[in-house]
């Protein structure tokens, strides 16, 4: 739908007008944020020069929107590089499988390799396989993971992902090729990060398009033995450069506390990073700008563009240790999507009980239900909570299709629904406007 | 949706016993079809070994269901052999573009080509364009197909995808990429032939997805020269091998005029086919095996598996060659997919007056409405309609979503909804018991 009035517009303009034409704007900042990330950026895998690039355009338009104290700081992490990925079943029927490399993940050897593969129908199944049995085999794991408003689904089932290969590693797998951690009935892989526990050698580890699973579970069931041809030549990278970007918007009292309001910059790269998460940057950036339109906040609002966040938080580390000597009150993180909040969560002290009331009573007229469940913060604020037993806000957003798209090449601009997206942009606001003029002590309670 | 259904039944069997578990069936013969199609043959692209074991598969399965006369008619044709396809922008951002070769493209030179590449709104601005204007260059031709569930956007929207290639070359072009002639919100272009005009060397020539071609115009209207790498081995091959699989439910009285009702059995490469065309398979055979549920029926009812269908009609070209000698009353046709009928369109002399009538009545329950415009047949019906002057009934089905999947990777089997695959067999059988009954002359008007 999106989709078609932009490209309806640009058609329009361009047929007219090619080389003066600009992209269609009118939708706000956090529209053009989300847009110009995506199209004079596009993908921002860390540690590669898209993430280097996109810092510098952050820095620039952060600069440019009369942010102060903007400046990168940089560190180093363990980068992943793609490479050629392909596979397909020989046996017993030739089907093409559409597949993608799972972060952390290492390289076939040359030539890729055609091996047997078992077929595990969960996780469960996979970890009850004998010791050694999968010795010189592809394991196969499958899982039921379904959308859900919360994105509860990725818990379990996204554990699949970041546990599996290790699993299957331990037992004698030479390849794990999973179902995507994904909800969506299309042929687009699910990229993301996998973990192998210590001691157990890295194996090439890759996730499969839901359809490629349910044809993978067809196959398996006419009962015969199932063949493999894998190539996965996608390898880490040590040391790679990485680095956060920090704007703040300074607070009429500075010595006060400050509250830090994070995205991540970087993305995967089959997409272009829109719903995960340049929506974020958009959503905090804009919000932060509306919430001092009425008058300069009294406390201090830090952004925090996150680097490195998809392949384990490198950036929300990074950040917790340069600015440990700092005093900060709240955290809140924007990295669900661009689909609108449907409920607040608080970790408040006792103290600041009146605080979450007034903020519950604010978001009610925009149908935000008040949960009494504990805020998760997130990875890019998760290391400076934890450090400073800070007090945290989510704004949930409803994960519906978020898991449809995140690390798929659909993450593109056409996903975000500029209207959801101002909708998270107003309910921030309206939560920056309170915490950030709160005098009283901020507290993330016991 | 379907997909869990399947996925969800599959782990659960699979679980208990792995070694003997069979695809979860029970939805009924068109769905046995489409399934074993996929499943257990996969991919069907004209001319190679796959649509031969596909036409192996059909032949083994008509005979098995008893049907008569069940044979493989072959012959030669040219095919379209898909090779590596890759695109992405080089300037002024670099992007990685998903893109897949149309049928009848030839190879770029050794190692790709990186050139400039040139916007054009739609096919008419390329049109325009001064001659040699493109010498050396891409042409990037966008249009804006939308959904209809007449799916007449394929006609206008689809000869983009036939002509623009030519036009561009004649032009100097010496690439053609192309907004896909589909409606969907994904990362997976659509394939399917182009044609070059005589006189046009052919060049080589893609398609991009939606998402890929929004960010070509995005980033067209940024005002700076773009850069293209594209490399497309793909390339025709003259004289390969296919055929078509015709079988017969004799009628009680031979001697009249038969009734022909086709589907095609190739299918495109990127999905395994499941909407285009195994479905229409599955509705013509177990809609005719139920219509003689209640008895013989009077006419023969011929079945038509066409072979070669996707580059241009070879198999109902052959079909009309082989079978230009017997008599034939009537054509119809199921290939737009496996959702419901919605509409009946009819071609009948003015002494058959009576005969739609009691189709349309007997349609009536379901909710087909009767439509005045002209049926269409088909490309796998075209040829012997036209040598015979065939009546025809065209069941249009609902094409809404049609051209989302048509030609994609995503043309898989959880596309297929049983239950609208099932009421197009009801919606079949019953407009054949009436038209295989019917004693009286059948023509196909003037």
């Amino acid at each position: 739908m999106i989709r078609h009035t932009i490209a309806s517009a640009l058609a329009i303009v361009l047929a007219s007008a090619p080389a003066a034409a600009t992209p269609a704007d009118g939708q706000g900042l956090a529209w053009d944020i989300v847009a110009g990330l995506t199209t004079e950026v596009g993908q921002r895998l860390a540690g590669t020069d898209r993430e280097a690039a996109a810092r510098e355009w952050a820095a620039a338009r952060l600069k440019a929107l009369g942010l102060a104290n903007v400046r990168i700081e940089p560190f180093t992490m363990r980068a992943f590089i793609r490479g050629e990925e392909s596979g397909r079943l020989t046996a017993p029927v030739p089907q093409r499988l559409a597949i993608t490399a799972l972060g952390n993940s290492v390289p076939t050897p040359a030539g890729g390799l055609e091996v047997e593969m078992v077929y595990f129908a969960n996780f469960d199944a996979l970890k009850a396989a004998p010791a050694g049995s999968l010795k010189g085999k592809v394991a196969f794991i499958d899982h039921a993971m379904r959308a859900n408003q919360d994105g509860s689904g990725y818990g379990p089932y996204g554990n699949v992902r970041r546990q599996a290969p290790s699993m299957a590693a331990s037992k004698g797998a030479i390849g794990a090729v999973l179902r995507s951690a994904g909800t969506d009935p299309h042929r687009n892989p699910h990229t993301g990060a996998t973990n192998f526990a210590a001691g157990v050698a890295p194996i090439p580890s890759g996730a499969v398009s839901n359809l490629d699973a349910d044809l993978v579970a067809r196959t398996a069931a006419l009962g015969k033995p199932m063949r493999i041809s894998l190539t996965l030549t996608g390898h880490p990278q040590d040391n790679a450069p990485s680095g956060n970007v920090i704007a703040d918007l300074p607070g009429r009292d500075p010595s006060l506390p400050l509250i830090v309001i994070a995205c991540h910059l970087d993305s995967w790269d089959l997409g272009t990073g829109a719903i995960d998460d340049a929506a974020g940057c958009g959503i905090i950036t804009a919000a932060a700008l509306a919430a001092q339109r009425e008058g300069k906040l009294l406390r201090t609002v830090r952004l925090l563009w996150a680097g490195s966040e998809e392949l384990g938080g490198f950036g929300g580390a990074a950040y917790a240790k340069a600015h440990a000597a700092e005093a900060h009150a709240l955290a809140m993180e924007s990295d669900t999507g661009a689909d609108r909040v449907w409920r607040v969560k608080f970790r408040l002290g006792a103290s600041s009980a009146g605080l979450a009331n007034r903020i519950s009573a604010a978001l009610d007229p925009m149908g935000i239900v008040r949960s009494k469940d504990e805020p998760e913060g997130g990875t890019d604020v998760g290391a400076i909570i934890a450090a400073q037993k800070l007090a945290v806000i989510d704004l949930d957003q409803d994960a519906t299709r978020y898991f449809d798209l995140h690390h798929t090449p659909d993450d593109m601009l056409d996903k975000v629904d500029p209207v959801q997206l101002q909708q998270n942009v107003d309910a921030w606001a309206k939560v920056l406007r309170i915490v950030a003029n709160e005098p009283g002590e901020i507290s993330g309670g016991s």
